[in-house]
């Protein structure tokens, strides 16, 4: 983006104190320039902070560096290209931002000088700071296969211009392999299915899709969705390599099978970008993140991590978790823009609340799926219901089969997992689990609570899901 | 309905012991016969009871007597007129209860013999319980005005044939007024206007709709809704008296206006059906409902109460409430069955928890309002957020303006109001906040929450209503 048009969204903010000097690049001279406190990427995870820090201490002066022109939704991604139909749309606008005086800076910081709390970035411009807080997110996992790096295999950066490219490369093709079965891809298959008339076919290496986060009768009932819409699911298959010479031209199975491809979309995870991290002598675990602690600090006190890119644990278990998801990164976010200047608030950990829509199915997902638990060795019982999610169930808009699946600690009775399938309020019936997760709450508590219920938006109260699968539960603890 | 009718239905349940005698009515001899639990009413305590007793004392027999044929979803009348288009269709299905060995009795009981447990029904025929459950709900208030009993004045009743009264007496008539903008008057004044080319007049005695539950904004949205779909709403306005001669003819209003009206429909509240209680000597209060203990029971520890028709209290201020409201009495019904042979629960106390929707706006409550913390002398502070229910906003489905408001005790950070207006979700996002309250969860634990989102379903994680509406009060709290 040219200096002079970031110039004129400027100019609307005139009240703010820009630090205009630092677009002046690549004239040969070392700008130096100074903030408060400086934000080095502007996802989910930073533009969480830029929001907390703008309300708990207003005074001082917040800056943004991004490595790309503007910030994507991330989890919009897929709707980009069966929905929206435009990258841009996808934007997460600056203005709200700038309005409370933030300052963005389009570039990457490569080098941090931590004795003199200066950070230096790639077109050599210098900016020094008070208080560091790297967000710098997660990179697409590459699997160690042969052809991974031919033309048109695409990982899923955030990156505007990737995701155009991604968009551009989709026309005039014609076979798609989807490489995952996650969250991301059966989202990407779903749209690129919806985009126009693609032979779109979806690998997992696991029984069932959304295995990571759900139970697989959801797992299942979208992929009963996917499949209607043409979608090819193909469980338990393992993608061995990538072929073609240029660019791809198809993908070979453990099996010896042998796909047909135009596009390989993959979608098998994130690892955390701890390059800046590691290179500034910061605690790593090149696994796991930038290490740090309940506050959300590194070793260096003046230096904070959140989102994709840090450690963090299990709510539940207290254990290590890997759960990277935009929800953690803003939860992160407030907490670190609270503690910059004065420690208010630890972290919980991490819960993992999840949610999806496909077709006409939405899933939704918050802390332990039955394997995870028995993974964890934790012992637990459960208790669930299926019923409309309008009542009487003859209204318009009524999805009949809403189900909620509870697991409940067998030691304390207390929620460790919750999940919905079927109606689009699964997400927002999740979050009342999610609270609940994190809150402790025990089946009892859930079975007796008061739940707003009206004929156009929810269950009935006889049968509301949450407090008739909380109920089962519990006689099925005493069976 | 006729007694072969009903044994058709019940022979397809044959495993089931029925109490088909209690049916042979009418033929002069007085049949006498048992059950364990005697349920009186079969809305939505009553049900719930029903359900209830069966998952915690499967091995009892339960017997549940209503005096309608069939019960209706209670908060799905006003839409049996413009969207259902039919009583039936609102019909709770007796089916689930029949299934798990309940047995219903049409007939009304009209005295108790506490000593030998023995209620007597109006056909004469006698039963027997171990536990007795009143569940008689509530009767429309009448205001004391003149004209309140010619003929086309419908306050709201649960029964089928006077609902279907209702529908038949709209077919031909022009003006109708709707005294009462609470919830079943908005939605009457929706669903008649929906129904067919009506001059609808809604008439609030209070400056706003909605106003004993919601706050004033949440009233204004509904009334925008409703003057969109063409009601006329006249708030500030008190009807005097009804006038016509047989039937009715118009409202006169306390400034001396006159409407005219060929039907006026009543929505101005409940109270507790007592009758019953008050005959067979149990402790009453007549504006408040049948005195209970916590864990539900009347004065007579082997009968219980639940519902519209018992006293509660508030979960906010432990005083006297009068929430009369489907979600607290299923609430209360999953309490007194799990009780009825083993006191295993106390209620906590109503929250008031609302839902509703008018047109394209849906408003949800939980808790108090601002005028309810004054009221009760409760210091508090608050904080909103208005952001769109999808991420991006440019998802279809959007609502781009859904806000969240939250009220906080000032003396111990724990949420005691939250109100949601805006998308369709607003009702299951008030149960987030509904939860919030009953377990006492502070501003700040809301705010580092993790809350599930995703772009077709909810907001953004950078501004989740719930997490920032908390934040913002903390901030609030703190200038």
């Amino acid at each position: 983006m040219p200096i002079t048009q970031w110039e004129n969204i400027y100019s609307k903010y005139s009240k703010i104190i820009f630090i205009i000097e630092i677009f002046k690049r690549g004239e040969g001279q070392v700008t130096k320039t100074s903030t408060d406190v400086l934000i080095v990427g502007g996802s989910a995870a930073g533009l969480s902070v830029a929001n907390s820090t703008c309300v708990w201490y207003p005074d001082k002066k917040v800056t943004v560096v991004r490595n790309v022109p503007y910030t994507v939704v991330p989890c919009g991604i897929p709707y980009i290209y069966g929905t929206l139909n435009s990258v841009v749309k996808d934007k997460i606008p600056d203005e709200g931002y700038l309005d409370k005086g933030v300052n963005f800076i389009i570039g990457t910081v490569i080098d941090v000088d931590r004795n003199n709390k200066t950070a230096k970035l790639s077109d050599g411009s210098e900016i020094s700071y008070e208080k560091l807080v790297i967000g710098t997110g997660s990179k697409p996992v590459m699997p160690p296969i042969k052809g991974i790096n031919l033309k048109n295999v695409f990982p899923i950066e955030k990156d505007p211009d990737f995701l155009e490219n991604l968009g551009a490369t989709l026309e005039g093709i014609k076979d798609i392999v989807v490489i995952g079965g996650g969250f991301i891809g059966v989202e990407m298959a779903e749209q690129i299915k919806l985009k126009g008339d693609y032979n779109v076919t979806l690998l997992e290496a696991l029984p069932r899709c959304l295995l990571a986060a759900c139970e697989e009768e959801a797992g299942l009932k979208i992929e009963e969705q996917l499949e209607k819409l043409g979608v090819k699911v193909s469980t338990n298959k393992m993608a061995k390599s990538i072929v073609g010479t240029d660019k791809v031209e198809g993908v070979e199975l453990a099996t010896g099978e042998m796909l047909e491809a135009d596009m390989v979309v993959l979608g098998i995870g994130a690892a955390p970008n701890v390059d800046l991290a590691e290179k500034i002598g910061l605690e790593v675990d090149k696994k796991m993140g930038i290490v740090v602690d309940e506050y959300m600090r590194t070793i260096d006190k003046d230096i904070f991590a959140c989102g994709d890119c840090c450690t963090k644990f299990s709510i539940i278990t207290g254990k290590p978790s890997a759960i990277r998801l935009a929800s953690v990164a803003t939860s992160e976010g407030l907490i670190v823009g609270s503690n910059l200047y004065s420690l208010n608030r630890k972290t919980r950990g991490a819960v993992g609340a999840f949610a999806t829509r496909v077709g006409e199915v939405a899933v939704a997902a918050a802390g332990f799926t039955e394997k995870m638990a028995n993974d964890n060795g934790c012992d637990y019982y459960l208790g669930e219901i299926t019923a409309p999610d309008r009542h009487p169930g003859s209204l318009p808009g009524c999805t009949m089969e809403t189900k909620v699946k509870l697991l409940f600690n067998k030691k304390n009775d207390r929620l460790i997992g919750g999940h919905v399938i079927g109606g689009f309020q699964a997400a927002d019936m999740v979050n009342i689990l999610a609270l609940a997760i994190q809150q402790q709450v025990t089946a009892d508590e859930l079975a007796i609570s008061q739940y707003a219920t009206h004929p156009l938006l929810t269950g009935s109260p006889l049968v509301y899901q949450i407090m008739w699968a909380a109920e089962n539960a519990i006689i099925n603890k005493k069976k």
